[in-house]
């Protein structure tokens, strides 16, 4: 029985395997260094499942041989004759810390192959090719979509050949990020504060210049957000003091990375050699303005407070830009309200603070131009 | 039979015409000058509906009278004895151009009034009083959210005893709101454009200082949208150029006026006394920047458009003040995102101009303490 939806052609037993697939992938608190989420679900020829596997991260096999190990373990390996596997990310077909999964497929006696995003690398093939070469049949591109939404910093980091990079900044109505004395406590809300841990946690890289380093002395942990702690990184040319946050022992019980550079691009090469695809680029003014100068910013991500200061330091500094037709023109791809919470409203100085006010977090991507 | 729900009793049937007295108040296109939308429903000792009336503006009847009018019209005035007045304002107990409605409605002989909305007016009590002393019966606040609503800027203008101010500001993500050569079409989107004629359409005056009337020569006439247009007003000492189109005649045959001040609540005063309650401040930033630092705007209406410029004119001027603490705060009641349409869509240069760019709708208000 085939699905009555247009697109590839699946049976509900491989379209349930890969909802299952896309949520293995999706498994909190991983470690995954450079490498994308991917969830596998190997059926047998009834469509019944015979084992599941996902990727943990750099150095631990690939989601299809995990899979593999497991249904041998449990069923033999007789019973991966005829099977089919459902895999969210297309299997790769190059040698990397683990064989080929492509391979290592085709070997088992796999059949048939259902997988989701196909491989992004513009260098590496896929392995769909070398699967239908052996003769396996492969169904690409089922919930595609989906898939690339897991990994959407690490597929534009793949194909882009560099780091992908959120510019995290907050700010007031009027576009300030301090006041006219550098005080900025707190523009934005509690509950916006918690919400950049979140954004930390999602990149693998925690990315300021030596300016906000001085002025701010911050510290760019995560806190209460499972996983890893990003790589912490300081760009610019001036030293990092002894005595500073950064230049202490972070989670990770290493000091922050220095990038002595002013060159954003020689920064992302840097840290895409640091096997880092994702940074959250937090400011301040300056080395933002560096980086959308260099267009090298992939998506802003704005907590705007209802405040004005009508003065004071601009969110972003000198662009270049003197004409409206020369505008940094952004797609808007999400805005949504970040409301305090009850503990925010019962902290005393909350709601004179700020700290308990509603904001806005707005989601821009660079102009697709229709 | 009486409702089950909390707050003042009235039956399903004064409930329905309480529904239906305010579809009546909101009809559209009303000239209504100084005066607040209100609705009427009378209804017999079975609750069937007797008549029905709105008022239409400044010297015309009032709801009530128009109801009564046609009450009698249809029924006879006997009719009246023992019926139920629903009304979505408390009945006025002050002679205006017209007699007051609280006697109006007594010497008909009305046992009983149903209202919404309390008379927000400091000075002049409302005629509840009035009607119990005559031994109507009277349940007030029956939907009187919903009224308030209806009659938000006039509810607040009356209580302050001068106009409602609500700031409309166009800006970049960045807080700009033109280039650093002063460019600033187009900032924001068609959408958004459209969206500041259906604001204008609803206050009864739109006012600039003389800098964007020499800036810009706009002409702050109302497009697309039913009703009276808005008083022009200009604001500031420099005179009006005979060739400015604000000099011209406006839709309503008479041009701009000339609020020959910088004083904020002097202008408002002069407003007032035009019989003006609701004023549309688009700008600039510097006439903005003065009604906030003498904290008259009552709200703010701020389109943003997910742009950087990275320098050029701020979208508010300087407020005075230095400090984060000192930081204007308000509360953000609304988000809204202004989406292009096909047609905005389809323009030749609207994707590369902005024109049809998603925008968003903030509104914002003064901060109430909690
Ligand atoms: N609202 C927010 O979201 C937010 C976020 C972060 C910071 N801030 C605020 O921003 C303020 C710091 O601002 P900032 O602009 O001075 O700090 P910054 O952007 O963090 O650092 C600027 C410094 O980075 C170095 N740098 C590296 N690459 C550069 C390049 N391509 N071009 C120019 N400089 C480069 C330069 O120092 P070298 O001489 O060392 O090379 C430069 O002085 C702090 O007060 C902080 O509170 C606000
Ligand atoms: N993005 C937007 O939403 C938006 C909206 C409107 C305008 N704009 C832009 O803003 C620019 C004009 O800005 P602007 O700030 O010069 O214009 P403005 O605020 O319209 O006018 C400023 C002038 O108003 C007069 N004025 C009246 N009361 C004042 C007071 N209390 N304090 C100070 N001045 C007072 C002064 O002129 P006198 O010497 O005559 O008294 C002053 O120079 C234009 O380029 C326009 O494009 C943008």
């Amino acid at each position: 029985m085939t699905t009555a939806t247009a697109g590839p052609t699946v049976t509900p037993a491989e379209q349930a395997a890969m909802e299952r697939a896309l949520t293995l992938a999706a498994t909190p608190g991983l470690d995954l260094g450079p490498n994308p989420r991917v969830g596998c679900v190997l059926l047998d020829a009834d469509g019944a499942t015979l084992a599941e596997g996902f990727h943990r991260g750099a150095g631990t096999p690939h989601a299809e041989a995990v899979a593999l190990t497991n249904a041998r373990h449990a069923h033999g390996p007789a019973a991966l004759r005829g099977a089919t596997a459902v895999v969210t990310l297309e299997p790769c077909a190059h040698t990397g810390r683990t064989g080929p999964c492509a391979e290592a497929l085709r070997d088992a006696g796999v059949s048939r192959v259902v997988f989701a995003q196909p491989d992004p690398n513009p260098q590496a093939a896929g392995g769909a090719d070398v699967l239908r070469a052996a003769g396996v049949t492969v169904v690409g591109e089922v919930r595609a979509d989906a898939a690339r939404a897991l990994n959407h910093a690490w597929s534009a980091a793949v194909t882009l050949g560099r780091p992908f990079v959120t510019w995290k900044v907050a700010t007031t109505l009027d576009g300030r990020s301090a006041a006219a004395d550098g005080t900025s406590r707190w523009i934005t809300s509690a509950a916006a504060r918690r919400d950049v841990h979140r954004l930390r946690a999602e990149a693998d890289t925690v990315l300021v210049g030596t300016g906000t380093l001085l002025d701010d002395d911050p510290s760019l942990t995560v806190r209460d957000a499972p996983g890893p702690q990003p790589l912490r990184a300081v760009m610019g040319l001036r030293e990092i003091p002894a005595t500073a946050r950064l230049a202490g022992p972070g989670p990770d019980g290493a000091a922050a990375r220095h990038l002595r550079t002013r060159d954003p691009r020689a920064a992302l090469t840097r840290l895409w050699d640091l096997d880092r695809r994702h940074v959250l680029l937090e400011g301040g003014a300056t080395l933002a303005a560096a980086f959308l100068r260099a267009g090298l910013v992939d998506e802003i991500v704005a907590y705007v407070s209802p405040t004005l200061l009508g003065a004071g330091t601009a969110a972003v500094g000198d662009l270049g830009i003197t004409t409206i037709t020369d505008a940094a023109r952004f797609d808007l791809v999400d805005a949504t309200v970040v409301d305090p919470t009850p503990d925010d409203l019962a902290t005393p100085d909350g709601p004179a603070s700020g700290l308990a006010a509603t904001n806005l977090r707005l989601t821009l991507r660079p102009r697709k131009e229709s």
